[in-house]
């Protein structure tokens, strides 16, 4: 049995998503027509395209923003003589809530990984480079993920930076190897960056 | 820290979702706002109001439906002498998916539920017994969830239906007892339905 179209095409929506399959996609299609009234179903269409209209990536860092700069690029009590190197924006989320970090981030927007097309070009780096230049940075801190791109990815940085006059460090002990920092729990991510070490 | 007000408005929307916690709605917001373009956004909230104001129940069966009454409802080659009586309008696909059954169905809309304030009166049992009264109905089959709700609900129509000439059934072996139609495969729910039993 087909169900009706415009339900198929919802369940089809829904399946974009990561992680949701045919069920669970049908499970959220029926919920939404048989369970969310009009007004939850209008909110709900609102949040989304307000959401992809207003957040936009940091003119600095590449933190998902709904300014020009994001509000941690904006903090003037930040310590910006520190730069914290990550792949996604996820990732500033997950350190920020963990509550030790008091530098700036920058947002690589992923790893290198050549077997998917994704070189150098294909992240954040340029800028990263221009802020090295142009701001007081001591301290860059390379908290890429505990994988083979996150770590190839810091390898490539750390070179590229031995002419810079900068100490490169890199998070350590705590992330689990193999996982993404999304993952992490707080303690696990404060004690990653207290035992940060010369990279 | 907190999201960009969009974002969080965003991951509200997502957590009001059956099952979708904090983690899973912020990963289906980034990636609303980071992966999907415009395009996909607009798809997507058009989809969720086009299936809200399309999908409707059928006015007989009370499956859904984008049309007055529902295509199994309007199919003149279905077998009219039995109803299926279903909890949900998901059991309706469930019983289809499965392939063998070619009867006509009613939607109660839930099971019995006295501790949660569901009595007969919220359940769609009036216009059931309006269909047996008019219609040639031979068979009800009671194909109600193996819950406890489920077994009351079906105690409760055998119960009022013997003063009705109907034959009244019950799907029997082959739903695993304890859990809900939804989950049960096309092979359990065919032995099921082949195995109903006098009720």
């Amino acid at each position: 049995m087909q169900y009706p179209k415009a339900l198929e095409d919802l369940i089809s929506e829904f399946m974009k998503y990561p992680g949701v399959g045919r069920k669970t996609a049908e499970r959220y299609a029926m919920f939404s027509v048989i369970d969310l009234k009009n007004e939850s179903i209008n909110d709900f269409s609102q949040a989304l395209i307000s959401a992809k209209e207003k957040i936009r990536p940091c003119n600095i860092c590449h933190h998902l923003t709904d300014k020009e700069t994001c509000d941690i690029c904006s903090d003037g009590t930040r310590d910006n003589s520190k730069i914290m190197v990550l792949e996604t924006t996820k990732d500033v989320f997950s350190i920020e809530k963990s509550g030790t970090y008091r530098g700036l981030y920058h947002v690589l927007n992923g790893a290198l990984s050549p077997l998917n097309g994704i070189g150098p070009n294909e992240l954040n780096l340029v800028s990263l480079w221009k802020r090295l230049e142009k701001d007081d940075v001591k301290e860059v801190i390379l908290a890429t993920s505990a994988t083979q791109e996150g770590e190839a990815t810091a390898q490539y940085i750390k070179r590229v930076l031995r002419e810079v006059e900068v100490l490169v460090t890199r998070i350590g002990y705590g992330v689990p190897v193999g996982s993404n920092l999304e993952y992490a729990d707080d303690q696990t991510l404060n004690k990653a960056i207290e035992n940060r070490r010369v990279f």
